[in-house]
């Protein structure tokens, strides 16, 4: 398999492993009969840490992008390489790689998100709601408004980029380099605390579109619709704030290490 | 004593630690008029991933499997030495070695839970109900059906033995290796959090089946049935599981590092 | 931009991400309809602290202190040099230097602020009680009394800065280097826990009263006024805090490694 | 002054820093008023785990013991030298190391009281439950059985000596000593967690007498009795558990590393 190949796979190996933790635990909080029923926001924030630390892992290949903002706030920031080149894994940015990064998150996160409905099969059939089987899936808004609810989602995303850019630059000298997947983990824990409460935080535009589109082909009972009227939100705010992001480190590096 | 000998022993301890503090969070939360009565699940979520820490903390000349679907998985992804090479202690893999690995798991998950009862006396006493009692030892599904609670099971323990096996593939590349017992803590946190939701996620057979043959056989006051038309499910879930995942893990080798 | 500039920015950008992700989950927490709504005050305590980490992060350049407290605390220590030696940003500290940083943190808190105003704008909206939107912006006490309140500010940021000084002495030879901005996050989760139940944990003279000004100026529909009359506790308890323990902690140096 | 002077002044430092911020993590969940009351058990684990992680920062100079039964089961475990090679205090182990070890970890336990006394103070006035003042500053059992309540107090030290001197011994190999302080932190949350359900987790003789005999001595408004038909257990079992995961830990080094 050529470079080209590997990334592929790991982003959608790794992007699949996010959308089954990080859906999984709103399934479990959300859906009726679940152990973990009604266990709290805080339970949800740190599940999707934990989802992305554990994407994270099994995409070292690639460098885990797993999240079509980073992948164009990268691009916008001037990266020429993508990929790890400790494991000799990189290729050049251009068209190709990028369109095999974005189409690899978002078939990932589509089989992801099959395998959270298979996993929690039986509270899908048991919860009465068509609305909270939705939300396993695909983010919605606590007050439905476009431009804020865009608003929301471009800070947030502009938040994880912003500091993930700086995780990669201050990373060997600040120590960071030597724990892995966990900085990206809390940053994620932090933002869904702390800035997840009007939209769900998206913040990934694969994370949302691959699960939504999961939602309306999967034979789910008693499913309602999939919101479609919504679902550019979640994609066009956080390539939004990634890019800007991307575009607002570069005079900052200094900042960054 | 010999390799194996401290192998044995070390796996034995190390479950026993991770079934005495696993367990005893359950009873913390479950047992009647306990400080942490109702705590929550992602307080379960977390005295799990702790108990997993101190156990491979100290069954760390075993290389800490604590559980067979790590054992099997390991051997399905082709191992072909357990132990710890940096503390001398390894031995190849083969039946003999198979057999103490899993032994010593069961023993230790079986001691394990009698020190829970032990030290959990007269919360046991004061609780009335006996499937409370039960849910101490061993997990019980949310919603009865062995079909779906085993691909529950099977999911949950794939993502545990797959990631387990990245962290060793990019430990030291990544920064992981520096993280010690942590990053396995992190997991299985994430997984409860994600994916316990049905079942309770045993992924681990002897988890589960070491602590229901404790429940069957220590003098419990006002104890029911400990269950056994259920106790092969979180037997044969993780162990599909955990060898699907070191099978998969062979052609996802360049992707982990 | 001479290191000076570069040192104003970089606190700047840094308080700005500190304010923006605490203030962030005070208002998931706080205001209406949002989905993280009473989500407890360990949600609290998670997010301040991961908004810490965030903020360390993008702050690398200027040593991010993010605090006037940390900052008076660091020159009543002794300090001769602000910045990083590892990025090469390192000025004398004098009044030019000390007024450039408290400027920046006190500029960046504001507008962190902002930010968290226009992320949450409709459920600002949607909230009836002005104190509760107040309560987003700044710290006010459970029990008002200014001297106890004082008590209390001080401390906790007592605790903060001898601890923070402690990291500096024996980070490298115990290791706590290598976890870059992990161990301030886990302080400042602590001292909120533990130290935050009367007044709310400012700990933080930039924190409190730059947000409190924006509460004062911004146009949110139904405030009310910004309590002024507490507002110089929130300044002076951890002023105090911070200059004590950069005083104690000299001549228990040889403690701290 | 002299290294046993350092050591002498550390452990009193780091005891008082952990029972400041351990005891008010409890003042802040029970104390009405409080922004945390009511903030659960986890909660109550996570502050003792970071207080514990605080005053491991600053006891760096004696090694940080900062608990009798660490100090007991050191000693039992065989070892020749208290205090910190790296920082250059180390003594002798000899009755008089020992007494100043044990007596500073007292003195510092009991000032760390007074403090959250200050820092809480207008929440014991304003708290109506004598038991629940005391509650902030010992611990008491569930359900009151002299005999069960120390063996809960010996199983739950018992793992708190055993993992410490894992750590010890599997530090350096296994990454862990990269972590600092944060390893004994999680091993702590987790203990609490776990078995602290039946008697609130003294786990430390000085944790328990020195802040009972701060409430016998303040003049802490509507307080009641200290409770000291109980007092023993929490200083008896914790010396038992600790001495007893001392010995045990000498023909199981192997298993450690």
């Amino acid at each position: 398999m050529d470079n080209l190949g590997v990334l592929f796979l790991s982003e959608l190996v790794g992007t699949a492993m996010l959308v089954l933790l990080g859906c999984g635990v709103v399934a479990n909080v959300a859906l009726a009969k679940n152990k973990g029923y009604n266990g709290g926001f805080l339970m949800v924030n740190i599940g999707w840490g934990l989802a992305v630390f554990a994407g994270v892992v099994v995409a070292y290949a690639s460098g885990a992008h797993l999240n079509p903002a980073v992948t164009l706030g990268l691009v916008a920031n001037g990266a020429t390489e993508f990929g790890n080149a400790a494991a000799g894994t990189t290729v050049p940015v251009d068209a190709l790689s990028v369109l095999t990064y974005l189409g690899a998150q978002l078939i990932g996160a589509f089989l992801g998100a099959v395998v959270v409905w298979l996993g929690y099969k039986q509270h899908f059939d048991a919860e009465p709601e068509s609305a909270t089987k939705l939300g396993v899936f695909s983010t919605g808004p606590a007050i439905r408004s476009y431009g804020w609810n865009l608003v929301t989602e471009i800070i947030g995303t502009f938040v994880l980029v912003f500091v993930v850019i700086g995780f990669g630059r201050n990373g060997d000298a600040s120590g960071l380099a030597a724990l892995g997947a966990l900085p990206v983990a809390l940053l994620v824990i932090g933002i869904g605390a702390s800035l997840g409460g009007p939209t769900g935080y998206a913040i990934n535009p694969a994370r949302d579109l691959g699960p939504r589109i999961a939602h309306a082909v999967l034979p789910i009972s008693g499913k309602g619709g999939s919101d479609w009227s919504y679902s550019w939100v979640p994609v066009v705010g956080p390539i939004i704030g990634g890019v800007l992001a991307g575009l607002a480190a570069i005079p900052l590096l200094p900042l960054l290490g």
